[in-house]
């Protein structure tokens, strides 16, 4: 559900600091004709992601190395099991290989973080999305992830989502100034979301016709009775604050979206080798 | 410790992929001509690292920003610490906001946790060193917030340094054909280390002149074992199954280095924020 | 309204292949240490826009060039009007003209037809909006040039919006099916515009819960009978067959949007010379 | 007639900018699987160009994507011929629409204005050649499309072709002094051509030894004047004021060279679409 | 006499290889604080070339580098001699220096080499021109080097001129085939050349009009007669089998031109180092 | 012995530089359709090296050349021998021609020389390296010559080895600061070189753990001195003076490693020619 050429550019820059002016150890003591099969084996239980992306990461060094997908990206997993078997040239598979688990491993840890996150709300209304607290280069890829894991994702930049804070309030004198300065210049494709603190805010945002509704920090009472308020005349975001113990009261207050950094700025990889047979 | 000029494609990257077409939001609320003052501030206990690569962001975008640095890299810092002032463009700043603080909570990230690694071998010999673990793209910069944290550097890449591995010794026909491959045509600059399975490997990677010896998953008393009968004549490193719990009984071993790869490929991020003054 | 450094990439291809190895006329004939003033003069009347644009080519070239903008892109200009002054190397005002001049010629193009269609509505509710029949490598600017004419902007690429067309409806299995696939997937943050060619297509779309209905190519009965049948529940976009001599009536329609492919890929530079003072 | 790879890059800003991290209307709605037929189907009568460009970018999104040719570029084309059928995945079908029909209409329409600029001077001397006045990043696009209209070009870039303008004459301190300048410096391959404005001016370049000279908005009475004087001495260009109206009579007077800027600055794109069969 | 942009490529290219991910040297054993001067000491006789491309490697690094210049590029120098004076931080003029010296070295050398091959032939209307054996990359900056030792340039690139040589004759089927086929496409602004191996040859480009036609490896006697032939009909080029001991006799048969790839492929780096003061 | 896409963009860039927008004469003169076949003969004796790269060269234009290479790279060539055939479109064969031999003769030159320096210190334990003294873009291909013709590589970068020169030593107040300094902070792969100049600096830095010494310009009764001395406890490298006359003697004196510059500063380019057969 992405443009594989848009992180193109990425995987060039992964293999070029990785590799450098050459592999020194495979090209002296690996031949350049011997061919090898290798296995990637997941080593702890969790969500696949990213298969696609270390198919990737072989093809841009060497188009004939057979990649095989054994389960696709999504897919709960478990130690032991092998998910993918590269077959080609022993130098390639050896010097692609630790830039490719680079990716895996990050990936399937956003994809099984937000599966945690999303079987917690199961039941409620809420869906639970991504930020752009992403790390640099990775923000298409973790936000694929993060779909992996049976999450959605919120705007992809700065460019194809409004999002009006307390700072954008503030210079534009007020929330419907500010709704209507960016409704004014905006493509009329994008919906317009303001971040509240209060019920106050809530009341000029809904009345200013705000499409999405950011509760943020508020406590569970406060965010209930906002929910109430809003009354599906917006789309309701809660934010802040939310964990793994904290997420399914907040789910339970009714809101259509639950926004969470850490399931991409704290990523913990899962762990996933490459072996060789034979 | 590094070359600032070698982060700025993935600097590009970071602040295209966020800003896309334009920032639409502040764009169209407000005016070019504000000015703000905005404050970096820690929310949690760690090292700071990473400020000058914040500082790269936003003079990426607007070589006027004003960036004062209060806290210098590698320094605790605890809540509420303020490490670094901007003031220029309201709309620059608003725009660089994210960019440059997923730069720095990951950095922050890597220093914290590895000054905890550190923390736990004081008092032995051993180095707690990095891997080639690193996001796609990091490579230099999660590098670097080792260092800060108190840790050291491996090699950088495939191209620096000789890691003689399992797949290498079967592919040369054993230890010591590796080395002497490697040897003929890698430059006198580089060490040649091997990564050594049992005491019988390192036996034959000692007396085939390994400058460095990689344990690789062995047991307390096995490395014990192998670091006496090295004596001294290569350098050592513990390799895998490396964590908070067990790096120190490692490091009592008696090597000099202990790799440990989740310094860099599971962090978390350092909470800190940007608040606008005024 | 726009990222300056997102049309960086669009500016140096454009110096690149105007100057190449070097401008050789200038090179041997201007000296080096010269300096220059030049004035852009408007030889027709229109809407200026572009000289930001202009702007940044003469300082991608040179930091130190003194570029003096008289009048704001968006304002009307006639016959004479000097729009602004550029001061500097002799060398680079001479090796910069021409690709200055044609961003400035084409994109002040593109303002003013727009303000004819805007002026050819006024009083309606319908806006202007382009399409993405831009040149290559001119999205952002063409836009903004729009915008500059007094019209406004449709998603900016594939990615920012959601436009479900005949082919996706067929692919998808039907109207609602359509729009169910893109709603599962896509940021909630994106409205979803569905292109009709009847009635009946309106109808299904209305139910199926889309936020923009395109109407394309319909007669004005049909379109006046759809607009009354969506009333509100959707944003209404007319398209296909819209020249000056149409776009009144269909204006009167009710439609709230207008979309005009020629804007931007059918543009008459407006006439705009540098002239060298003294 | 050009380098296919050298317009690669205004192709990869030109997909960049239309798909951005992906199309989402596409990836949500089509199969990944899905194959499927699609004709470039003119729609008004002029000459085709771009074919192999069109053909190029599917390509570079897929080679795997069938391109077959039905005409060649430069044939006159009449409503509703089918100029190329494409076949392959209907998601880059899809995908690759629209930036595929922008370079073809636009360059179809610079071919058919520069056929009608050829055909009013037919059974004259004179050649119909272009300007620098072509957009940005489009040079030789442009360049190749008046070609396949029937037209020559002019110099590629400032490198390669010298032509002294006043502001250079003025520098040198005359015409003789640009032009010796010039020849001390430039390739012996490259022509060196003056813009003259008058009788007087036209002499000294011929003394002086010029290649070529342009007739700068000269009267007819005028050109004709300067086209005896020069007698072969030196190739003759007519340029400034030239439209479908006056090239019959400026080319009878005698020039060699007719200049046209519009050819390339205010293009009326040709109308082709893209129909996906059954 | 070249535009220096177009040489930042190459430039960044060069730094990136030499500097890596960093000058581990300078960075752990100089302050980032230090501040030092620089002198460029010529240590033998030759033409000095490539200044303004030695500061243009320390600017790309360090913009608050002041270089100064102490004598002008083309300048003879000899042994002892101070070309140029660097101050900056110290840990820049380290890492840039081998990178500024590789320029400088390399151009020197082809200016010193130009210039004993001008000097071979003066008093003969034959100048000395270089060819496209120059090193990858370093077309721009070779040529120039060329002018600086007193050479002129031939043409830069396949793209800006026209040299017909046999396979191109036997795949159009003759020299005026040939021509005729290049001067229907070619801009008029670019002279045709051909290459010839006899007299008859060269009667056939005569007579088909060719602007420049080249004498290769043509005996002496052979030479002087198509020089009488050609009688300043046509340019006259000779090529092949050039060397310091040839020269003179090759010019003294007449030829306007003498092509010596030696200049560029054969370069004897001028021995040229920066010593630190204090 | 090297990575084959690091050296990619340099190929890019010499292609673009030499081919431009086009290459007209090949364009206008030769039918798209034309095949050909192509052999590279050797003119004069020497080691060969570069056909991989002259292979990449036309891959780059088009896959689908046959390139057969007949003799591998570092054997030794003599007058006349065919060392490859390319066969293919005439089109492409013409335009890569000129880029492809300038790489081959360019690392076949440095293979030649390396070779005979390898011969002259046949016998001896010293081994001949390069330095960092290359052409701008060729580090890697300069230093893959240099081991075709027998030689062994010094560090490639500034970031893969240190070597701790004098204005070092000043700047860290002394020879065991500056390697104290530099184990600090740097990789343990890498080894660590100081350049002495006297056998009082010798002293001090086998004191201080140097593992590599490097005798600059010292007399051959001092390097002796100094050999002995060290007695193996550290690499020996001679560096300075050196030529075909003095390297023996040098080599004599007992030194692990001797330097050249010239190696790759100043090449004299194998002659090699292409031939089209038929």
């Amino acid at each position: 559900m992405y443009f594989t050429r848009a992180i193109q550019p990425l995987i060039d820059i992964a293999l070029a600091e990785d590799i450098g002016t050459g592999d020194v150890t495979t090209l002296t003591t690996v031949s350049a004709n011997a061919i090898a099969i290798a296995e990637f084996m997941v080593k702890d239980n969790g969500i696949i992601a990213g298969l696609p992306t270390a198919q990737q990461v072989f093809h841009t060094l060497d188009h004939s190395i057979k990649f095989e997908t054994l389960i696709i990206d999504g897919s709960p997993v478990s130690t032991g099991d092998i998910v993918a078997r590269v077959t080609g040239s022993a130098r390639v598979l050896l010097t692609a290989e630790r830039t490719a688990l680079n990716f895996l491993q990050h990936l399937s840890g956003i994809a099984t973080t937000t599966a945690n996150y999303v079987a917690a709300v199961k039941g409620t209304r809420a869906r639970i999305v991504d930020t752009r607290k992403t790390l640099p280069g990775m923000r298409v890829l973790a936000k694929y992830a993060v779909c992996m894991g049976g999450g959605s994702n919120h705007r992809f930049s700065l460019a194809d989502g409004v999002l009006i804070k307390d700072n954008h309030i503030a210079a534009a004198g007020g929330i419907s100034q500010a709704i209507c300065a960016a409704r004014a210049w905006v493509p009329h494709t994008l919906k317009i979301e303001v971040e509240t603190e209060s019920r106050a805010m809530v009341e000029e945002a809904v009345l200013a016709g705000a499409d999405i509704i950011m509760l943020d920090n508020m406590s569970l009472a406060e965010m209930r009775s906002c929910v109430e308020f809003i009354a599906g005349r917006a789309l309701t975001e809660a934010s802040g604050g939310v964990n793994l113990t904290t997420v399914r009261e907040i789910a339970e207050c009714g809101v259509d979206l639950i926004s969470v950094g850490a399931l991409t700025h704290s990523v913990n990889a899962l762990d996933i080798s490459l072996n060789f047979l034979g």
